[in-house]
C-alpha cells in the first residue's frame, strides 16, 4: 500500500482575498481535545461566541450564530430562511458573488430582479431605488465586498432605502467583516453573513450570521421539529417549510437557544477556532483592527503605483482588504503567480468571468495583514516582473510603502 | 468588556455515539498553518483523501470525497442528488435516524414510503422485499447503525434485494464507518456516506460520502455550473436541479475533479483532519480496527453484565460501537450521567423518543475504543450506582472486563 505522509504545509505567505493566514492563537485553539456538544463547558463556549460574535456584528440580535458550512452555506442559510418561494426579491449584482446570490434564490424559487453592473463599479443607491419604486418586493440582497472585483458597495444609503420601501436588506459580508467597519443594526440591515477565513483569519469551515426579528418571525412561521425528538407542544408553522433540512434557520435557532435542541452534531474543533478568532478580534479592538487594514491597504497601493502598476476599479470604492492590478504587458497572470509561489511562497489570486487573464487580486485580510507580509509581497512582485523582462523602475515599491508606515 | 477566556476544556473520557475523542495526532494535524484552496500542495493533499476514503469504503468508485458540512449535511447531499422530485424511495425505519432520512426526503419532493419496527429491533430483509416487489422504488435510504437504539442493520442481503428490484441503496454508515467492515462494493451499496466525528475520530465539521456511476449518472443530468465562472462548453442537464447550491453534489464532483472548479472554499483545518484521520486508519489496518472495537465491546458488554444491568435491545444486532443500558432502579438517567461526567469526567449520551429516560447510551467509538477508557468507564457506572444506593455487585464489572482481555 502507498505511504501516506503526516501534513506538513510548506511556508506560505497567503495574500489572496481568501483563505488567509490562521491566527496562531486559533490554530492552538484547534488543537485543543474534544468536548461533548451538549458539556455545559461547550454549551458555555458557544454562548460566549454567539456574544462576541454580536460585538463583531454590531448588532443587539438575539438570533446570531454559526452554521456548520463554509460561508456560502450561511448565505444559503440565511438567503433560503428569509425568503420563501414566489417572494420577490431585488439583487444589484456587480461581480461573480452577486450571481451567486441568484444562483441560491432560484433554486428556492424566489422572483429575483437582476440588476447588472459592469464589473469593477458599484451602484449607485439612487439606481436601486428606481427599481424598488416600482413596488412589491420583499428584499433585497446584496454583496458587500465584492472580492471578484475588489468592490465595496455603500450600505449605510441601501439600508435607509429598504426601510422606506419595507423590503429586508439583506447583505453578505464574508469579505469584509472584522476589516470593515460593519455597524449592522446601524445601518438598519436585517440579515448578515460572514465567513471566517477572510478577515476574520480562522480556517474556512464556519459562517457566522446574524439576522433581526423581522426575519426571525418569517423563520418561525416555517419550522417543524423533526420526528423522533418533537414533543406534543411543538406546533408546526404556517409558512412553506425550509427546503433544506441541515442549512433550517428554524432548526439552528432551536440548537443554538437555551434548550440547545438537537440537530447537527457541532463542528467542535471550528468552533474552537471561531471562538479564538473572536477573542482575537475583542483583545485587538474592532476600530484598531479596521484602521490596521486600512494602513496597510495604503501602503500596498502607494508601492504598487510606485511600480507603474494600474489598480482595477473605481478606486473611490475599493474594498480595503482586497485590492486587484491590471496585469502589464510583457508577463501573463499565470506566470506571476506562479513564480510568486514558487520562488517566494507567496500566494495571490486569479480571477473569473470577464476578468480572468485581465487582473491578479492581492488580499490583505485578517493575521495576514501585516507591514511586514505588504513589504515582502512588494518585493516579490517587483522581482518577478523584472526577472521576465518587464520594466518597472526598481526598489521604488517597497519604498513607497515605507514612508505610507512613516507617515501613519 | 467582559474578559473572555482561551479555549482550555477539562479533561474528558468521551463514551458517547459522539462526537468522540479525536485521535492526537488529528488535533495535532488542525493546527498546521493554511494553505492556499488550488495550492497545488493543498490539492494534492485532498486527491490522498479521495485516495484513502476509497479504502476505507472498500469501493472503486470514483465519486468518493467530502462535503464541508457536518454528517447530517453529507447525508442530505447525496440523498437530494441521487433523488428527484416524485422519485418513490422505501426508508425502513428503526429509530431516529431513519426518521431523519424522511425528514431530509420530504423536502425534496420525494414520494416515500416509511416502513416502522419497534426502537430495540431491525428488518428481516425479506420485510423489505415483500415492499419492493410491490413496485416502482427508485431506491431504498437506510441507517446502518441507528445510534438512537444501538442497533445495526445488515445490509449485504438488502444490497442483493435491491439490486433485484432495481432499485438504488443509500445507506447511513455515519456511526459504523471506520469501527466495523463495511465493504460497500461487495455489498451493493450505491450511495453511502460516513461521519468523521464517531469511528473516524476526527472532529465533526466533515462527511466524507461516495456513490457509483449509477448515481452520478442521475447527478451529472441535474448540472448547472453558476453564471460567473461556466463557459460556453458547460451544458445543463435535463433533470431537475438539485434543490440546494451548497449541497450540491454535481458542483461538487466538479470541484474535487482535477478541474478543480470554484465551489466553495475547502475548509482547510477539517480537511487536514480528515486526512490525518484517514491516515492513522490506514497505519492501523482495518481488520484490526474492527477487531479492536470488538474487543473492546465485548469487554464492555461483559462488565455490564456482571454490574447486573441490562443491555437493551437485540443483542444479535448490536452495533459493536454503541451499547445501550437500560437505567436500574433506584437511579434516573440524568443522575448517573451527570455524577459521571462531574465525578469522573466520562460523559454517556442520553437517548430521544420512546427511549428517552430508560436507557443510556455509551459509546465505544475511534480512539475513545481502549481497554482503559472501557475499564475506566464500568469502574464509574459502578461506583455512581453504589453511591446513590443501587445494588451492584462491587468489583465484578471490571473484573470481567479485564478477563475477557486476557482470553482474547
Amino acid at each position: 500500500m502507498k505511504t501516506f505522509k503526516e501534513i506538513n504545509p510548506s511556508p506560505r505567505t497567503l495574500m489572496t482575498p481568501g483563505p488567509v493566514e490562521a491566527d496562531p492563537r486559533v490554530l492552538k485553539a484547534m488543537s485543543s481535545h474534544i468536548l461533548g456538544q451538549f458539556d455545559p463547558e461547550f454549551t458555555d463556549l458557544m454562548a460566549e461566541t454567539q456574544e462576541m460574535a454580536r460585538i463583531l456584528f454590531q448588532t443587539e440580535n438575539k438570533q446570531t450564530y454559526c452554521v456548520d458550512t463554509t460561508s456560502r452555506g450561511g448565505l444559503e442559510a440565511v438567503l433560503t430562511g428569509a425568503i420563501c418561494p414566489g417572494d420577490k426579491v431585488l439583487i444589484p449584482a456587480f461581480g461573480r458573488f452577486g450571481y451567486l446570490l441568484s444562483e441560491i434564490l432560484e433554486r428556492c424559487g424566489a422572483d429575483i430582479t437582476l440588476l447588472e453592473r459592469e464589473w469593477g463599479t458599484v451602484f449607485d443607491p439612487e439606481e436601486i431605488e428606481e427599481e424598488l419604486k416600482k413596488g412589491g418586493y420583499k428584499a433585497v440582497a446584496c454583496i458587500h465586498g465584492e472580492t471578484s472585483t475588489s468592490m465595496m458597495q455603500p450600505m449605510e444609503e441601501l439600508g435607509k432605502i429598504c426601510k422606506k420601501y419595507d423590503a429586508l436588506l439583506i447583505v453578505d459580508t464574508v469579505a469584509t467583516m472584522g476589516g470593515v467597519d460593519i455597524p449592522v443594526d446601524k445601518w438598519g440591515i436585517d440579515g448578515c453573513i460572514a465567513g471566517t477565513q477572510k478577515c476574520i483569519s480562522a480556517p474556512s469551515g464556519s459562517a457566522l450570521i446574524t439576522y433581526n426579528d423581522k426575519i426571525s418571525k418569517i423563520v418561525n412561521e416555517r419550522k417543524k421539529v423533526e420526528k423522533g425528538i418533537r414533543t406534543s407542544s411543538d406546533i408546526d408553522g404556517t409558512l412553506p417549510q425550509i427546503p433544506s433540512n441541515y442549512l433550517d434557520i428554524a432548526q439552528l435557532e432551536d440548537y443554538w437557544s437555551p434548550r440547545h435542541l438537537n440537530h447537527h452534531t457541532e463542528a467542535t474543533s471550528m468552533q474552537y477556532a471561531v471562538h479564538e478568532a473572536l477573542r482575537c478580534i475583542m483583545l485587538e479592538g474592532l476600530q484598531e483592527r479596521f484602521a490596521r487594514h486600512a494602513l496597510n491597504d495604503k501602503a500596498l497601493c502607494a508601492g504598487l503605483q510606485a511600480m507603474g502598476l494600474k489598480i482595477f476599479g473605481d478606486l473611490k470604492h475599493k474594498m480595503p482588504c482586497v485590492t486587484a492590478i491590471c496585469i502589464p504587458e510583457g508577463i501573463d497572470g499565470p506566470t506571476l503567480r506562479g513564480q510568486a509561489l514558487r520562488d517566494f511562497g507567496i500566494e495571490m489570486a486569479t480571477s473569473f468571468g470577464p476578468l480572468d487573464g485581465k487582473i491578479i487580486r492581492i488580499g490583505n485580510m485578517g493575521y495576514s495583514s501585516q507591514k511586514r507580509n505588504i513589504l515582502f509581497t512588494l518585493g516579490a512582485i517587483e522581482a518577478v516582473l523584472i526577472d521576465n523582462g518587464v520594466k518597472v523602475p526598481a526598489g521604488e515599491a517597497v519604498a513607497a510603502a515605507l514612508q505610507v508606515y512613516k507617515n501613519a
